[in-house]
């Protein structure tokens, strides 16, 4: 699968094996020298203090879940093993990896014990000890200097960073405070590395994509779509975890946004005449893909799906557009807001003026969610609302946005806009209300059971405009074509981007 | 896939959809039952208020890893939903269920809000509220009563099982104590219902297996084996999780008993000449399927991989004849010892005596793990040590038993015997040790890159012996004849069990 550029033989690399895509280490040293200079063109000096991931169990029990790297711990370190530390010396740029001592019965149930000048060799750092060792360095290095621990609020969640600890930090100068804004900062823009990663990832989730829509058949059930999704991700490009759990939503199951989870477990029988709504995307080495396809399940668009879905598509098309540095992402999300709500007028659904429906908030009704978000190392990237960046809106769909920022170069974010028929909301709306004099009750009721449509593209703003990453069929002639075996990529493509 | 029994149309009832397994309701209302018949027996009365599992994220992000149920809380209530509690009264048998109260917005991410009603009927409890009554509930039924909450340590992971809290609860006797050790014993004994559910799991394994098998090919990496078989047990199982991270070790990985987490994460190449080592097991709501099968990768057993396979599976075939109700675990393991022994011995690795070598713990060094574990909602499942059973013992390879129990009808074991060539125990063993004397060096170090062979079976006690609830090919002639496109299952079963 790996087109796109790779790491050459010397230099040491990850990669799942023959095929898949080669991460040469030295896209982790880049971002930990950008990271040491944004530090000290801050005013700071001293040595940053990194936390990776816990090896987690279940509940009470021995089982372990599958480890999955900290994303932040991963941007500057790439470290597939779990319970490490790290250090990042601001001053000089040394880098040291801390490892934990794993026991002798390790040899027997988990692998080979490698020694620290492996890990040293592996990830490319300039230093690599015991993580029991971790005091003892502090000591002898840092002594009456300050440590950088990341501690902050994920704009996403609501939750905190948790800051790297050890025996004794208590004798240190310790600032939880400035690192956190200067490296979800840097983690906003990729590097030319960084990208080459994420175009893989997409192009595996792209043919993964294809694959699902040209297999597809009326009376499976909906999570056989997850489960061929995720054999060619893991298959063919090696991506072992998703980037988030697959949303595979056909017919009524796409009025939610985020179906899928364990309580609606993508279980219902895919029926003639519905179109799915598919938002899957894999991770290659924590960098993650989002995208969503929609498409009638039976190979044909009915005219409300054609006109429904070709709304979307203006949105996505209309945004990809406009979108370079300067623009304003409010301003997209409004965009395509109007773009979908001329398209609802148009089918009869809403009547009226299109700046005057949104205003009123009606059109967040049907697209309550945000145009889309920055993506990198997680699905919703870190880094959209930092202090000194434009605030999140209170206005419905508006707040929904994950991040309020004008576009800069080497931004990677999806641009997902959809229209939803959502079960509480047509009830609203039928039953009567504020909005009355914009619905036609009669035409909305036909929606009923629509679903919804989302079309999802993860594209990178480049200094004259974009460059989508995403490369599934767009077109209703063209999903119509690859859904009855036509070739896929086109001869010749005809859309935009 | 369901041939074996299911829920009848009328009984509310779990399933994936058309083609997966029905699990009636009446399977934890049974499990209920029995709790409370036990309380009472042991003089407890009052109230059981148990806690289910958290709907967590990945550190600081949104990320939501996908759901599985606690295995108490889904052993009694059967509940997918995650964020629930549930009492179950001692004197009455009265279940209540308490679900989240979901905020507005949930409709429109997450999906219709139902009310308790429709909870009441899907899970078939006797009530169903909301979490935030709790407090209300107990003060009014349950004032000046006794409240059991579970709290105990998991033999397996020596971590302790969350009791459950409201606020108010210190005002309450609560007793934590008692719970633990009876809903855990009782686990260990399936009832028809969960044995049938087992049954199925272990069907899809098998059946997923049995596909791997047949489509692997050298110069794949290991983890598309993975990739395969996940797609088998969700796509024509239903079985959205794996009971364990799948080991796919190929050639010398197969020394690395738990192969496959993330630091080992099956990811070399598959190369010709190597033998296989495949442990992997599907979940069918939580109930665990756990079956390793090895074969050569291609297709054919030079004669070193026969003997070394024959000897685990005469191993295999001498307990799984042996087993039945009052037989000691710990005797079987020593015969599955002292067929592999013989077996290192025949092929000319070991001299001596097989009995003075088991004593010597030379042995072990070939088989450090022990012989199989309960399974059940974990695939370690509890039960192995409570208080007034057999202790753990301390000999090498004995003390990796999960359980040293006698053998009684309706428990559910792993068979599960093996040869390990341990890089670590391998070069022990070469350099020099107290073991000279049983070892042919120059045989062994023939055998340093092999890797290992486990064959793992999930049987049933039954009164006059065991079911088997495994249904891959075992004997060597079974499998070169399926690896080269033969009938599976055969026309005729030569084998026993
Ligand atoms: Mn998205
Ligand atoms: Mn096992």
């Amino acid at each position: 699968m790996a087109t796109v550029g790779s790491a050459t033989s010397e230099t040491p690399f990850f990669s799942m094996g023959e095929g898949t895509f080669k991460i040469p280490m030295t896209l982790y040293a880049e971002n930990r020298r950008r990271l040491v200079e944004n530090m000290k063109k801050n005013g700071h000096s001293g040595v940053i203090l990194l936390k990776g991931g816990e090896q987690t169990t279940r509940h009470d029990t021995d089982h372990e879940d599958i480890f999955r790297q900290e994303s932040y711990f991963h941007w500057a370190f790439g470290t597939v093993e779990a319970d490490c530390f790290a250090a990042l010396d601001v001053d000089t740029g040394k880098s040291t990896l801390f490892i934990p001592r794993l026991p002798e019965a390790y040899s027997i149930w988990m692998g080979t014990i490698h020694p620290p000048a492996r890990f040293l060799k592996r990830y490319a750092v300039d230093a690599c000890q015991f993580v029991d060792e971790i005091p003892t360095v502090m000591a002898a290095d840092y002594k009456g200097k300050t440590i950088h621990v990341l501690y902050g609020r994920n704009s996403d969640s609501g939750n905190f960073a948790e800051p790297a600890s050890f025996k004794g930090i208590e004798e240190f100068q310790v600032d939880r405070d400035s690192l956190f804004p200067i490296i979800a900062n840097l983690r906003v823009f990729k590097t030319e590395a960084e990208l080459e990663v994420m175009r893989y990832v997409s192009e595996v989730t792209s043919a993964a994509h294809v694959a699902v829509m040209r297999q597809v058949q009326v009376g499976w059930n909906e999570y056989q779509m997850e489960a061929l999704f995720k054999f060619h991700t893991y298959n063919y490009g090696g991506c072992r975890h998703e980037a988030y759990t697959c949303i595979c939503a056909c017919g009524p199951s796409g009025a939610t946004l985020h179906y899928g989870h364990a309580g609606a477990p993508n279980d219902r029988p895919i029926k003639d005449g519905q179109i799915g709504l598919l938002d899957m995307g894999a991770e290659y080495s924590c960098y993650c893909s989002d995208i969503t396809c929609s498409y009638p399940v039976n190979g044909r668009f009915t005219q409300d799906q054609k006109d429904i879905y070709q709304g979307v598509l203006d949105a996505v098309i209309a945004v990809e557009t406009a979108m370079k540095p300067g623009v304003s992402w409010h301003d997209m999300h409004h965009l395509a807001l109007k773009t979908v709500t001329e398209a609802l007028i148009k089918t009869g659904v809403l009547v009226g003026d299109a700046e005057e429906i949104i205003k009123s908030q009606l059109a967040a009704k049907f697209m309550p969610s945000g145009l889309g978000h920055l993506i990198g190392l997680d699905t919703h990237d870190v880094g959209g609302y930092l202090k000194g960046f434009p605030e999140r809106s209170t206005l419905d769909g508006f707040k929904s946005l994950r991040t309020a920022r004008d576009l800069e170069e080497n931004m990677v974010l999806t641009v997902e806009p959809g229209i939803y028929f959502i079960e509480s909301q047509v009830n609203m709306l039928l039953a009567g209300s504020e909005f009355d004099k914009y619905i036609n009750k009669e035409r909305l009721e036909q929606f009923r059971y629509f679903g919804g449509v989302r079309i999802e593209d993860v594209v990178l703003v480049k200094s004259d405009g974009i460059e989508n990453f995403t490369q599934t069929p767009r077109g209703i002639d063209e999903i119509e074509s690859v859904m009855s075996g036509g070739q896929w990529p086109p001869a010749e493509d005809k859309y935009p981007q």
